[in-house]
């Protein structure tokens, strides 16, 4: 067995956490600020996000995401996805958790089922039959879904992206222009997801205050698998 | 009902005839060949290919064949070919086949079949089960798989290469790499689809003369669909 494994890790097999939710609603920020915490707690742990995490992977984001991409029919576009979440599989998170890494990812299957299920209409049983066949048994130990009121969440995600000057890509753009009333399904839809998975899922308040989300995550993890993260100090602006 | 449709086109429904085949074996040749001879027969016909035949499908297909596209998980691969697939149904086949034109297809998913199924080992059965998804009960009218020893082939689409200098795609080249013994994997399968479904499928021996195959195809048509093809001079070279 390779030294660089810290031996509590061995005890115990990898955990998978995914961050989920509507555009501006501080996912990305609060999955840095877990894997800082992870990290100092002496935990080796994986961020990735999702379209991506791998070469591969990140190249059928890039299709998906261009700004001049077009449009493709929501099954095409779920196709595409399941393909990136094979890749991200097969390659990063499945070999991470293997070694009893922590693999800590800004989006998974939630936002399939949120965007393309419930905010495009495909059938729901495609998304799971897809799901079944990429992923197996394999599903997130803990999800975070961060909700927020839609206009609220796009104002927020308007400064966030004004402030990046985010030109190659049109990630939520292309999401933001389907308006209101796609955001409120999308709404919809990670609720109806955390409701019907309450052992998987824990709903995030994403208007309180970056700190207050913060230390919510942090003491969630700490109840779930023992460990103690939400003490450590704060270092991350 | 727009002018522009002949009223002989009218009366039937489209039809959908795919080629089907490994490397060298010349059926894009043959493709080009049919195409020509159906439009001069005053059929309406729409030539394309997969992977791609339409904008979106195409991007799919450069993240697929690009020379420097590494590789990816068979899965992916065909996740990736049935996104691709669904674009084309959905954008260019269907809508052609409801104005009762005939599409014809260099490729169609017996490729996959072959391919990521035979070639690479993937199940048959997620490959059913993809298609199902996509295609629904959608099938070509004719096809035609064309069959070489492939050694003869690889020769041939190596000379063929050399002439086009195709830099910018590696399409033959990834699987030619794969050596023998995946082309004879790939020429198992499309012999065992051409059995398996002996209505649809017609087998053409390719390795005899260009002109020669022409007409077996031209025959075979004429004979299916009570047009006549075969007797038109041929004018292509």
């Amino acid at each position: 067995m390779p030294d660089s494994i810290p031996a509590a890790q061995l005890l115990r097999p990898g955990v998978f956490i995914t961050f989920e939710g509507g555009d501006g609603t501080g996912k990305s920020t609060q999955v840095r600020r877990l894997v800082d915490r992870l990290t100092r707690a002496g935990i080796v742990t994986v961020p990735t996000r999702e379209p991506g995490g791998t070469r591969q992977a990140e190249r059928i984001r890039h299709l998906l995401l261009q700004r001049d991409s077009g449009s493709f029919d929501p099954l095409s576009e779920a196709l595409l996805l399941f393909a990136a979440r094979r890749e991200h599989l097969v390659s990063l998170i499945e070999p991470a958790l293997a070694r009893g890494e922590w693999v800590v990812s800004d989006r998974f299957a939630d936002s399939t089922r949120a965007f393309q299920g419930y905010g495009m209409g495909l059938d729901g049983a495609v998304i799971e039959q897809l799901y079944r066949l990429v992923a197996g048994s394999r599903v997130p130990d803990l999800t975070f879904i961060f909700d927020i009121d839609p206009e609220v969440g796009l104002a927020r995600s308007g400064k966030q992206k004004a402030a990046r000057a985010d030109t190659e890509e049109g990630t939520e753009d292309r999401y933001e222009l389907m308006g209101v009333s796609f955001q409120q399904r999308l709404r919809e839809g990670f609720l109806a997801i955390a409701k019907a998975e309450p052992q998987r899922c824990v709903l995030i308040d994403a208007s309180l205050p970056i700190d207050a989300v913060e230390q919510l995550v942090a003491a969630e993890i700490d109840k779930r698998f023992g460990v103690a993260v939400a003490s450590i100090e704060q270092v991350t602006a």
